[in-house]
């Protein structure tokens, strides 16, 4: 059973009243289907089927490739010389990121040419490309809002795993992947993205633009669950657990 | 079974030798896939279901608009005043095609209403955005190469269609739609289609630039041929007939 | 001396209050000063030298084709099918306009070899490239924020002519260029895009983004105004008549 | 006198026979014109007035942001990782000249305040805006040749200022300046660009687009000439010394 969003501010980054949660809870279902996904739910007892995970995590690596890439049209976009660094400093962060899926692909027996010949699902492409138009015809806001909901919804992921009371602690083979979003640093630079989100929609018009600005972001929550999803099927296991 | 490519020839488009027809006859399984598809030969004889030539229907209106970005994309790559002209009109083109798809749909039992609140399919977000990321990331001739299958492998199936000794003439319920592919002037179009990659062949390095073309334009093919399984998939067809 | 903004209220397009004329009547001086540039004053007047007039057409012709562009990347933004199809129509007329311009040209002495073969300006180069720079770094009001003083500016140009008490009616040479921007045809479109604003300010709040749109409003009026200089500095005129 | 192309080897990066030489030694005259520029010499000479470099170094500062912005547009081109890798470090090495540059200013008696609140110029909105242009149409290859010879190109007059007869080497003013860009850390970071178009033109078709590519390296040197003009200009002085 999913957490519950009427209790769930815990859960929540952002500023209360803030574009973000107010996105964030607008979105419903679609969110709660994303950050609490049978995926997640499967990562945090620990029953997860390793192949499910593997083929995730492949796909995440060349998710990511893509991923820098529009942090990288946001640089383009140039809304101020500090978001220009925070952004160009963030697709540095994500290409190391790349470096350690290797890593972490070869410790769960996937080499690299293995994953770098792997070709991309549809869920990755039209996540990725979805985004990626959307920085093509938006603003910097409709951009952050196509790339918010990875960005937050995983720290979110992570608080909700952290109190399930289903959660497998010791033993957990996805204990590493758990701690790499539940950890501080993940968790504050979440906070971060979310409050930028805040601030645009100040400076941005984001009270006028709401619906046209939750239809993206519900539409990246219904990616994100398609992506969760995926691993799944791979392994064989239908959505419903 | 799928028409044999070694006795293609009569199906191809463009030059022989020229850059299109070197690239659809090296993309192969890909593109025969694309164009001798299933959902082709349920079409050719008259046997597709009408639940999966519904959903086909609704997904191609959706994907019209994107595919009509697409092309104005071509038109802000500026290449010549010429084919800025001629991305223009085929914006229009397609745009007047949605219309006559609104129409279509009604004719086969589905109002407007329903079309345009039916949100897009993996499928049709996948190649849509993908093409234009391929604008985005590359030149005219990557833009091109992206768009061209669809345009062209259209007029292809046509022939295939045409061809095809199964092909139900009589009472197929699929007729017009054939014939708007068939006919004079669909065939020309992608005649030039096709020849205006042989020149962008020439003019923009196609020969050195071989390899990443042919994986974008084998990339499209199977992004076409996804296109198609969807309708059969929502008819609760298998893909092998 | 420039007409008065003040009593200036015939000479406005867009709806009172709307977006469109408060971006006008704020950007002051920047508007007054392309909108009755000494080299729109001696157009009215009929004291403008033949080659300044004549260096203007030949730039103009070679900033329509990047304009043209940049209302194509109005149609990649797709913000509505009607949006969308209004622009991509616009695309064409506009190439349709630089066909008449090498015609024009010729009747000025200019060969379209001479008019093609003059180089763009830093003018030409920084107003096109800057507004084409606007589509890719915001979103559709952005975009047509940088357009729109140069479609509703030439209209009003037109207007402020028509009310000049300067204005050599009899063998005015330039009456022809006049009268296709003073017509009904010109106006009316311009009415509708200063209206288009007004909506798209309500849409993706204009209120909010207010002194950014100004900035871009306020810089193409300058850029404007260095369009016209240009045709002056290249018949050895000083700014100030 | 500018120093001779045809003795000029030593001045050149690049692989002899690469596309980066062939296109330097092809532009000719816009390239000493903008490696060899009045203002080049009178840095030389340290005999530049005052006034003409502090222009020039406010808009150099306002230059990079653009021009920042244009690199991280190769990175969304995603050419390959090292490349997205190197641009995006590119990137932030640009973000983080531009607070050396307020530093900078803030010696030659330019607050901060100054410095932000100063217009672009024409000159700087031309080349900029142009740059960016280059690479929303065209791909890495157009991109980085409308890039490079801002970034060899420096290297360049750095080496010409050290092989100057006429160079004042104690007590020169600019001495700090030309020392930044004859450094090995510069050197060698051009070296690397030129040989990087060098593996451009072979994986993408340089050769069939030399012309193409010809017509941006020289505009880009033309537009650098007027970058160092602007300079000259604001100091009151002519161009030819």
């Amino acid at each position: 059973m999913p957490a519950d969003l009427t209790t769930a501010d815990p859960l929540a980054f952002g500023a209360e009243g803030g574009l973000f949660r107010r996105l964030r809870d607008a979105s419903g279902a679609d969110w709660t289907g994303y950050t609490w996904h049978p995926f997640v739910q499967q990562l945090s007892a620990g029953t997860l089927p390793l192949p499910a995970f593997q083929h995730y995590l492949i796909q995440d690596y060349l998710f990511l490739i893509h991923f820098a890439r529009a942090k990288a049209l946001a640089v383009v976009k140039g809304e101020s010389l500090q978001a220009m660094r925070d952004k160009a400093a963030a697709v540095l962060a994500i290409l190391d990121e790349t470096l350690l899926h290797l890593k972490y692909c070869a410790e769960w027996g996937l080499s690299e040419t293995q994953v770098t010949q792997i070709p991309e699902t549809l869920e990755t492409v039209s996540y990725t490309r979805w985004v990626l138009d959307r920085g093509l015809a938006g603003d910097i806001l409709d951009l952050e809002i196509a790339l918010v909901p990875c960005t937050v919804g995983y720290a979110e992921v992570a608080r909700r795993i952290m109190a399930d009371p289903k959660r497998m602690v010791a033993g957990n083979p996805y204990q590493s992947w758990i701690e790499s979003y539940a950890g501080e640093g993940y968790q504050s630079m979440a906070e971060a993205a979310a409050r930028r989100i805040d601030a645009l929609g100040v400076s941005h018009g984001g009270e006028a633009r709401f619906a046209s600005l939750l239809r993206d972001f519900s539409m990246a929550a219904r990616l994100e669950q398609g992506f969760w999803q995926q691993g799944l099927d791979a392994a064989g296991l239908a959505k419903t657990p």
